[in-house]
């Protein structure tokens, strides 16, 4: 990628580095280099932590964060309300909850959203585990935390519909949350402002 | 920098990946999440690509390429004409030029530019080096491919004056529109030097 005269390791490099999630071919070589610059202060750590992530983050069981421990720390923290359950679609949106601070139960992490467009059925996503979690009687509120989009909406819909016969409270964000927003581009205010307003569903 | 209940071996990895060039700390989360989400897949091969590279990779003592060898193999290639020199800022520059496929000589990587503002001295840079190859006789020609910015300018100006006793050609890249661009979208001074550089057809 780099070019025919690029030793196969550095175009090795470029190449895996090129899958993360916004790096392009350019600034794929561009991070290369930079590691290539800095073999002992960047490259080896990051080789490293790499490693050790691969070796010891797993999935909790229980909500589907990642974490070195399983159940997570956040489900086992005794700190904790157990009674209180948030939705989320993603790892990246249960990260921004907790930067915003405004939340001390625990997760529930669905892995995405229900989507006619792409064929995302209740089966592909986390979404047993949740009823069956909430039936098992603990959980007095569920606080479904998922995108304000679409097919956001659209999942929290059939979840509230599913969780019916819990007998447990849902509720949702409060519409401090941007039509068309994403959890995790929103500053923590935000955050924790739609979280104190949330509504009964 | 996920968040107060992140484990530390996450928290580091997001800390390293937001080191890289071109990666703030959101990327960087989105980064370690992806690579989280498939850790045999990419985060391991990954992680094996950098500590081979940081193991295997070193910067050549002629042309300050970053190789597999030392020399590297475009100082070394039996194909390559070894009386001409490119000289360029930086690597990717290499890499651009190998994969423009234009130039069939060798190297020459300064490590950046002179520039007052930065106090970046000729001392700081390859330059010295440069001057000695040249000096050694067998080059014939030093084609200057710096960016046309003011510092990559000055730079070429301080290497021109200083290669002038050694009698080899010094060249510079032509200015000029680039292929496939649009004169309305180029700043005034590469019309004025493509205008001024006009060829009769
Ligand atoms: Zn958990
Ligand atoms: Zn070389």
């Amino acid at each position: 990628m780099a070019g025919p005269s690029v030793s196969p390791e550095i175009d090795r490099l470029i190449t895996l580095l090129a899958r993360l999630p916004g790096l392009g071919p350019r600034s794929a070589r561009r991070a290369a280099l930079h590691l290539l610059k800095a073999p002992d202060k960047l490259m080896t750590p990051l080789a490293s932590a790499m490693t050790i992530a691969a070796d010891r983050i797993s999935t909790c069981s229980v909500c589907a964060n990642v974490d070195s421990a399983n159940p997570c720390h956040i489900c086992t923290a005794p700190g904790r309300d157990q009674t209180a359950i948030c939705v989320v679609q993603d790892v990246s949106d249960l990260w921004a909850m907790e930067r915003a601070g405004a939340f001390r139960g625990t997760y529930h992490v669905l892995g995405g959203t229900l989507s006619a467009l792409d064929g995302i059925r209740p089966e592909d996503l986390n979404i047993a585990a949740l009823i069956g979690r909430v039936s098992a009687g603990k959980t007095e509120e569920v606080i479904l935390a998922m995108n304000a989009t679409v097919d956001g909406q659209t999942t929290a819909h059939y979840i509230t519909e599913h969780l019916e016969k819990t007998g447990a409270r849902v509720s949702r964000l409060a519409h401090g949350v941007p039509i068309g927003g994403e959890l995790d581009y929103l500053d923590d205010g935000t955050i924790a402002a739609a979280m104190k307003s949330r509504r009964l569903l």
